[in-house]
């Protein structure tokens, strides 16, 4: 199946949480589901699944549901989750290091090919089965291995220097955690940013204006 | 200002970007803004901005645009900034201290009361001025301090049991970075999701489909 043109980025959103659900419902030996039971788990309507598979052109067969392991396989391929996309990560402080211990990046279509930092004392220094470089040796491999995805994890006062170096050396995909906004000041980049100030200021607005039914997007 | 019912998530999910763009206008000294300018920096569209606006009872005024100092002040009124919820930090691994290096909580409405784990070797040390204390502390610490926001960075099969106590003990509202879908087995709590995997495999998608423009919701 191909994306249809101008996808909502809301549904590419939901795209890996069905990923995740249909691999939850996999492990615990489900065939098929039903789009009303998707949509529970979803949290959003049966019509809206059915109109978010149909922006990849339709899945679904009417009165039996959705094949899980069919359907996880699609999303699998829409996603690209085979690419295996090579990842850099700029910056081994804290949270370098906390994305290294908590996220398997193998399992979601990516290699950690190498992690940079500008401090010396880190140097050497090994992160999940990498030793930590200089950034120094950025454009030598970046020519050699040609990383697609830089995840950003420096503070905000050298992230738009570390970027101008990123995209002058070919990466134009970055998983962003500096509070950087790198689509205003770089064109035909792709960007996804994890935001945490925001993030926490939302579930601040949560605490102070209550709803009956907390919504996920 | 007062929200009124049925906000969208989406528009929600805006508000903590619009007070952070206008605290940058004001630190460079912006009395106003148009919708039209802010639009460009919000990346949608100006009429968009003022349906926004308008759910929280509308702030601009015909051919003047916003004013930047009192627009950013309603929203933070909107949002509860102000309000000061005591947090707590459950799981002091990597991710825990990664969020207190990289969060500052005061800006945000928020002030750090204490931070727990399980792992008797973690007990005592300091991250952010707080020694790391054992859960077995968390019932009187509740009671005493009347936390009402726990961020939750313990292991996904911890997840189900430390929510449970958390519930017991009064907090509903749930910062979540565990991948433990909260909503699905408790009801009535606020939660804000970290979900990394999912946000690794959004960039995945973009960078397996590029768009022209990059959208940010």
């Amino acid at each position: 199946m191909k994306p249809t043109d101008n996808i909502s980025p809301y549904v590419i959103k939901r795209l890996p949480r069905y990923y995740r659900y249909l691999g939850e419902l996999l492990e615990e030996g489900r065939v098929k589901i039903s789009s009303n039971e998707l949509s529970q788990k979803m949290r959003i309507t049966a019509s809206q699944i059915r109109q978010d598979l149909n922006c990849f052109g339709g899945f679904g067969q009417q009165g039996y549901g959705y094949n899980v392991e069919i359907l996880r396989k699609e999303i699998s391929d829409i996603i690209g989750i085979e690419k295996n996309n090579k990842v850099i990560i700029l910056g081994a402080g804290s949270m370098g290091q906390a994305i290294c211990d908590n996220i398997s990046f193998e399992k979601r279509g990516c290699t950690l090919a190498g992690i940079f930092d500008k401090d010396p004392l880190l140097h050497g220094k090994i992160i999940a089965g990498h030793q930590i470089m200089s950034d120094e040796h950025l454009p030598q491999f970046c020519r050699e291995e040609q990383p697609k995805i830089a995840v950003l994890c420096v503070p905000l006062e050298s992230a738009r220097g570390v970027c101008d170096i990123l995209i002058k050396l070919g990466i134009k995909s970055f998983w962003n955690f500096s509070h950087f906004d790198i689509n205003h000041h770089f064109d035909n980049v792709n960007v996804e940013n994890v935001h945490l100030g925001d993030s926490l200021l939302t579930l601040v607005y949560k605490v102070n204006v209550p709803r009956e039914t907390d919504i996920i997007i």
